[in-house]
Formats: C-alpha cells, structure tokens, sequence
C-alpha cells in the first residue's frame, strides 16, 4: 500500500474517535436527512471516505500513469491537455437530406465527428415502403434504404476527412457496406476512412431487442466485420461494445459495465477462434458508455472500465500490445433521464453528466438535447448541447489536468467496489456457461428489469426524487419550439426506392444477391459480398431477406 | 505525512521513467494543444498530480474529519447529509409590493431563505426622491426609503420563522434597525431573528465602492452592530464578509479570498478592541464567496478558506471555542461569467458552478438566472435557476458523501497552494501597515487592475476562450422573455414618500435624529438610536444626512 502503516493505524483510532464524539453529538443533536444515502444505481454510499477506505491500493499497480497499464487514470499520458475528446453529436431524422443539412450545421458549429441515428426499419433491416416499415420512417433516425440514400446522407462531407460513427447492429455490415461505396464513389479508399460501426448484437439481444438474426449467425458477422476491418480498414473502430442501451433499459452502473465488458470479451473470444492474432484486432475495439445522474459513480465506472479491460486484456488473454490493453470509449448522457417537464433543466442535468464524463477521461461525448424527451433535437436545441461540452473545454478548466480526481478517497474506494463488482457478476455469467448461454435463459434481461424495478419503486414510494416529476413540480406547460419534419418526406423516399429499382441494372444485383446467398451459406467473410450488392444498388430490405433466408430469425424465448 | 516514505521514493522514480518515455513519445508525436494551462485566475496548473505533490500532507493535521479543525473537509460533521445548504434567491426590483410578490413565489418554489437586493439609491443612502436617486430607481435592487417601505417588503412573511439576508454595507446598521423595527411589528422580539446583514465596508473601499463615509467611522458602525448583534441578537450575522465583489471586480481566486481573510481579521481586531471576547462574537461571523468558472480552482478556495480561517482563529487569536473556528459562507455563481450572447448557455455555466459551491460545502448558495446580462431576473429563468440547484441536491448524487474529493492529489495540492498564496498576500498587507493603509494607497485596487487587465488580455489575444463571446458565435438573438417591472413604480414610492413624510410625527423624528446625532459624534453604540429612529420612521435619507454631517464623506484619492 502507498500510505504509511502507522499513519493509517493513527487514523483508525481517530477516526473512531470522531465517530464517538463530534459525530455522535452532531447525529444526537440532528439525525441525516435519510436513514441511506444511496446511488442513482441503489448503491449505498458512506458518510465519509478517508485513507482507511483505500488504504490497500498501491499507487503503481493500481493507478499508474496516465497512457501506461493499468489506464486507471486514462489512456493518453497527456489527456485532454493533448486533445480533447471528439464532440460527437448522434443525428439523424427524416430524409437522408433532411439529415445532410443537419450535419452541415453542425459541423460549422463545432461538432468534430459524425454520428448517424437510423430509423427503426433501417434498424429492424426493412426498406422504408416495407410493410413492416410503416409508420416508423425517420422518426428516430434517418431511413437508409441504400447506396443512393448513403450518397446523399453523405453528400458534401469529405469522407477521407471526417470520422463517422454508426449506429446500427443486426444490418451493421450491409449499412457499413454502403457507407464504403459512397466513400469509394468519393475517391476515398476503404483504408482511409475513419469511424467507428456500433455493430454490437449482444447487447441487442440483452436489453435493446433489435436484433433479427439468432445469436450464432449474429456473432459470425459481427466477426466477418472485425476480421474484414482488421485486414482492409486500419482506421476503423469495427466495433462499439455499448453499455448505453443496457444502461437505458433501467440497469444499474455495475450491470452496465459488468455485462459491457462481458460482451467485449465475448468478441474477443469469437476473433481468437476465427483465428485473428489479438494483437491484430483488439487495439481497434472500442466501447459505448452512459453517463448518468449520479456523479462519482460514472466517474468511478469509466475509472474501473479501463483498468478492468487492462488487466482482461494483459492478464487473461496475454495481448501484448498496449495498445491491445486500453479501452478507448464514447460517451452519451443518459436521455432516460431527461424529462419533458421543464425541459430546460434538461440543460442542467446534461451538463452535469457531460462534467463527468470528461472527468472520467472520454474520448468522444454526445450531448443530449434538452427536447428529446419531447420530440428529436431542434437545431436550437443541439446547438445548446454542442454549447455544454464546448463550455467544459473552453472555461471550467477540467482540461488542464489529467483525471483531475486521482486520490480521492471516495472515488478511489468507488473505483475498487466497482471493479470488485463487476468480477461478480463475471463469475455468475461464467457459471451459467458464458454470455450466449446467459442470453437464452435471460439472465441479463432479469438482473436488468429488477434493477429498472427498484429504482422505479424508489420513485414511486418518494425514497427518490426527479426534479418537476415527484419534486418542484410547476404548472408552466413547456414552451419550447419542436423540430418540424419535411411533411412529404416519407412520399419522396418511396418514390425514390420505386425509381432506383426501376433504373438500376436488376440483372447485377440478383448476382450479387446470389453471391452473397453462397457466402452466407458458407463459411466465406461476407464483408466483400455485401460491398458489390450495395455497389450494384442492392436495398437493404433485398439484403437481408438474403441473410433473414440463410440464418433464420431469432424469437426471444418467453422467460419464466 | 500520510505516505509511505520508500512508496514514494520508488513514486519519484517511477514518475521519471513515464515523463521520460510514455510522456515523451506522446508529446514527440502530438504537443499539447497550449503550451500553458492555468485556471480561470491564470494560476498555471501541472499535467498530472500524485502523491509526490502531497507527500508533506499529513491527514490528521492538515485535512482532519468533518466537524473538527481545520474543517478542511466541512464544517458539519454530517456535512449535506444532515442538512442540504439554505438554497437562498438573492431577489429585488422595483417597488417593495413588487419584491414581496417576487419573494412569495420564491418561497413556493422552495427557496428557503430571503436575500433582499436594495437599488443603488439606497445602498447609498438616499431616499427614492432625492435628486442622487434620479434613474437608479428599482433597477438593481428594491428601493427601501423607510420602514413603511420594509413593511410592505415582508408583509405576510412571518419573520420570526423566515431567516433573511440583507446585501447592504454603508447603510447597513439602518436597514437593520428598518427590519428589526418592522419584525417587532409583527410581534417578533429582536432575539429571535434570524439572517444576515452583509455589512462589509472593507470590500466596498477595496471593490465594490459603495462607500458614503470614511474607513473608521465606517469601522467604528460595523463594529456596532458587532456589539449590538453579539449582545442582542444570538442568531443573526452580523457581517457577511464578502469575497463576492472582490472577485466580480476582477481580482483572481486567490486575491478574493486573501482579501476577504484579511478583511475578517481586521473585523476581528475592531471587535477585540471594542472589548468584546472573541469567543462571544467570532461564531456569528459569515462569510460570502464567489463560486467562478474553474471548478477545482473554486473547490480548493473554499476548503482553504475554512483551514485558514480556522488556524488563524485558534492559532492567532487564541479563540477557544470551536464554533469561533470554523468559517460559515454563502456562495453565489459568478455574474460576471454569464454572457449576454446565447443567454440558456448560462444555465450551464451556473449549473456547473453551483456544483464547485456545493462539493466546496457550501452553507448557502444564490444560483445566478440565465438572463442576469440582459436584464433582472424574470420569473421562469428564477426558477430554472432554483431547479438547479434542486437537481443538484437531488438527482446528482453529490450530497451522499462528505468532502467527497477529499484526497484527491490535484485538489489537495491545489489547496494547499492556495494557502500558500493566501499568506503571501497576509505578508504584503501587513508590510503595509494593515488593511486600512493598504486601501488608502491603493493597494487591492491596483492588485485587482492588474488580474483584471491580464484576464481581458488574454481574451484579446485569444488565449482564453468565452463560448459565444469570442468562439462558437452564434448569429441567432436571444429570444428569451424579460421581466418587466411596474412602470407606475417610481411615481408610486414617490407619493407614498411624500404621505409619510405629511403624516408622520415629525416632532418624534427631530427627536430620534438629534438623539442619533449625539451617539454618532460620542462613543455609544448607535443601534438603539438607529431603531428609535427607524420606529419614527424617519426615512433612510435624513438618517444617512445626520451620519454624513458627523463622519464626513470619504473620497476615494487618485492612486497612481
């Protein structure tokens, strides 16, 4: 331990004494406001945290430096001090025009990266005049029904310059087969381009539920996307190991990070069995994080996220390239916790979330808006959540130094129970026989909903307050002005599907088809296949009927 | 110290070997973004902070446990657990009907304390219709001309329940005997009031400037309502020593709270020779600090105010009782930070603000309102700015612990410097000969200049960086709706002036006025006087006229 045994003995016997006398008097003359001081995530928390609650941690194995294992303290050793993280705002409505405009505006007010929200029939794989479609075009997201719609999401953003992240999962390799078409009809070769794919189906299956594929088939091509990226696109991110989602289907902090990190390295497993050197793929992992209410344990969870993945990394599977060690990770505030009563004070709470993820040493943050729980982000909302994160850089001055709450008793000993339970939950997924085992017989899914339970019951009991729900409830009706879609949107997209399948070449594209049937039917990497069917203007919807024919679509079992 | 000596001689070595390889290639491919970082009051800060910057720390002696000296870490031993900071509205405009209206809705709101803006004519001492007055009606602060007027401002506040602060200096002994007078009005004994008087002539001649008589008489009537306070009024604060203005003028982190230290001990001294003991008065002593951009820097301020404060205290004065130890504040966010460019950016600023006043441990706090460059607050930014506040308490987390970055090397490093620089400043004051003849020749006010030049200039130059200001400007114009006041204001507490003046008992006034002459040019406390003079209702004008015939009116000279 870095403290002096004598001191802490010293400490001990004064702490007790302070426990017995000042204290005791102060509890004597007025009890605390709760009987339990408690977590966004339930977790307990201690009147007061001194050199006693960390007194076993060593400074060098258990902090380091910044940029050397573990990475408690963060990956880069110059921190933010030498860049600061990617401002990264996830957008998309409407039409992929409609989306284009706004990542123009929002490049010229400061957002460095882009971030593509699709609709739920993208999502679910459907082209928008889909009958499964209906009613869910460009609500959550833009609809991307192929190539053409990728050219003009993209139209005017130089892709050999900008980094784009993608959210999508089940159709991750088709969206990402598009997006390098439009890339290469660019002039810009697939190893130039910068970004990341989420790509993420554990977590679908886990807490999303926006999966199509059962989970065997799914891993294969989340592997195919690792392995194709590994071999052909050094710059990419081919994956994007997400907590958000579980976080926002009600986890608590711990089951976030615990069931992140198990998926992590469940990819991880799948890449050493396809036979990848983890040297070669796992330097370009990367994760997904939220960043809730509850200050210090996001702080705490980011802080034991990187240590945790270090050891993982060194220890278990013997990688040794540090660079295979450090877990690089976006972050987004938590848009379950805003509220559409007095949505302005949804600038509070983003701002503060946003403090500690910085503090918790992101490399690239998406700010919610303050309407989201109303409507998707107006332009004036998202320039006030670009505006929170440019204020954190420019004038709160927690740049200026790297993890800025290194030492803290509190966050330290925070740090080390978040760790310690995330080991837990380790063994127990490891005792139900790994994380796809896990998946089928709903362990995830039942930690999650009793942990969204809890807290719910907290709520309702009044033992936890949200501020204008159960709380400073005002009678003002919100004011704010909504984002306006383009009306005719959804006409202009069918249209143009209709005009695409009319114009293309439809004998290239059954043969892309077929190939990529064969490939899929094998054991071939689908990656190369699924670029020639998206070159040859093949939908989305066509490509996964494809894929939906060979591997089947997976039914959650009822859990009892 | 804390540490294990041979941990951190292996520390001292092992932190050379990062700056010498992991440090140095990160910097050989990518420098930092500036080649100096320094905090809001251009104090330069390290890259990295570890136990080797707090080897010399001690626990016990320099941190302690909450409740016990130094109180680095709190003055309560259960800190926010046991009881949350009074979150109280710093609220006036216009007519006193206005103002109580105002102070009503906040209560509603759940502000639990009163904090009364005066308008410049009566923090000068001039009635709303003396020619002085002309324009300053109502505009920064409620006109309060007389006690009728102090009548209105707490009609149907019940006074011996609400505790009140009072933002006054000059004429601070007069609207007190206006509050106490118009409290036995509603039945409530003077001992039984509780707030604060701000009362704090020293930061007047050194920022703020809202000085009417010279230095000692000024000295000599805070130490009045000292004595007065001390024997009559067991729960109120006589003075809250303000580093608020001295910061807003422009001065660093470090000058408001070396400035306002010193300024509290010069109180002290006034007090001792006055022959009270200082065990008797030093607990009722408050304090107000500015909570600014830098949020560590701000957090290390106000735990090095409270291990200051308490060494000098026991240390240097001898006090004996504890209570006489440890430093008591308010905090307000800081109004010079907000900008009148994309006002609901504010709310960010002062969310995060807040936040540094409250891990500070705060006892109170006023949240600036986002349209505070625009005009006075409306009603709706008012609210969002208590919201802030309430999301703070209740959703953030931050109150589960004490002191929760406690231990945390930057911020205990930070602290220890700030003491430092704290004593430094002690040092060249008393070079000087003291507080007083470091005012009369100019000494704060060119130490304040020049912090305040070096800020602008770095603005100019670009090396510092106001969002909205001078980056990430937006064309978009504020929108926000501003609070319109009473056009009929300014004629109404003319006329009600003039009606109290015909119908009061003008003979009762010459006596209490020629009374109150007496005390000021002999040696007895003038706070009976000013009481009976208040009850008279002799209005704040000719109660100021009669002190400025017997001290005289200060001109501050020209320094060069």
């Amino acid at each position: 331990m870095t403290f002096d045994k004598r001191k802490i003995d010293e400490l001990a016997a004064a702490n007790q004494q302070w426990e017995q006398q000042t204290l005791k008097k102060t509890l004597d003359r007025m009890p605390e406001r709760q009987s339990e001081f408690i977590t966004q995530s339930s977790v307990p928390i201690k009147r007061l945290y001194t050199p006693l609650d960390v007194q076993d941690q060593d400074y060098k194995d258990d902090l380091g430096f910044p940029g050397e294992y573990p990475y408690t303290r963060g990956v880069h050793a110059t921190g933010h001090r030498g860049k600061l993280w990617t401002m990264r705002m996830f957008a998309g409505f409407g039409t992929a025009e409609e989306t284009n405009a706004r990542y123009k505006y929002l490049l010229e007010q400061g957002n460095m990266g882009l971030s593509v929200a699709f609709d739920l029939a993208t999502l679910m794989g459907y082209d928008t005049d889909a009958p499964e479609a209906l009613g869910e075009f460009g609500k959550c997201g833009v609809a991307i029904s192929s190539l053409k719609d990728m050219e003009i999401l993209m139209d005017g953003i130089p892709l050999g310059e900008v980094s784009t992240s993608m959210t999508i999962n089940s159709p991750a390799p088709i969206i990402w087969a598009f997006y390098i078409a439009a890339a290469e009809k660019q002039g810009v070769p697939m190893a130039k381009l910068q970004g990341t794919l989420q790509n993420d189906i554990l977590k679908e299956f886990i807490a999303q539920k926006e999966f199509i594929f059962p989970p065997e088939p799914s891993m294969r091509l989340v592997t195919d996307t690792i392995e194709f990226g590994t071999q052909h696109m050094p710059l990419w991110n081919t994956i994007s190991i997400s907590g958000y989602h579980i976080r926002e289907a009600g986890s608590t902090a711990v089951q976030e990070l615990a069931f992140t990190l198990a998926d992590g390295l469940e990819y991880v497993r799948w890449g050493l069995e396809r036979g990848l050197d983890i040297d070669e793929f796992a330097p370009r992992l990367s994760f997904f994080f939220n960043v809730h209410n509850d200050f210090f344990e996001e702080i705490a969870k980011l802080r034991a996220a990187r240590r945790i993945w270090a050891r993982e990394m060194r220890e278990t599977f013997g990688a040794k390239n540090p660079r295979s060690w450090l877990m690089r990770f976006h972050t987004q505030t938590a848009g379950v916790s805003l509220t559409a009563q007095q949505p302005e004070i949804n600038l509070v709470r983003v701002a503060i979330q946003a403090l500690a993820a910085v503090m918790g040493g992101a490399q690239s943050l998406h700010t919610n808006s303050m309407d989201e729980a109303l409507a998707l982000p107006s332009e004036h909302a998202v320039t006030l959540a670009m505006r929170t994160q440019q204020i954190i850089a420019e004038e709160t001055g927690v740049v200026n130094t790297i993890d800025p709450l290194g030492g803290s008793y509190f966050v330290e000993a925070l740090t080390n129970q978040t760790e310690a339970a995330v080991y837990d939950y380790f063994r127990q997924i490891d005792e139900l026989g790994g994380v796809i085992p896990a998946i089928k017989n709903g362990f995830f899914q039942q930690e999650i909903s009793d942990a969204s339970y809890r807290h719910q019951l907290e709520v309702d009991r009044n033992e936890r307050f949200v501020v204008g729900v159960n709380k400073y409830v005002s009678e003002e009706t919100p004011s704010i002005p909504i984002l306006q879609m383009d009306p005719q949107g959804y006409d202009k997209q069918v249209a143009r599907l209709k005009k695409l399948r009319l114009e293309r070449d439809n004998l290239k594209v059954e043969e892309t088809l077929n190939a990529l049937r064969a490939a899929c039917m094998g054991q071939e990497n689908t990656m190369p296949y699924l670029i020639e069917a998206a070159k040859a203007y093949a939908t989305l919807g066509e490509i996964t009927d494809v894929m939906r024919e060979t591997f089947g679509v997976y039914q959650e079992p009822a859990f009892v």
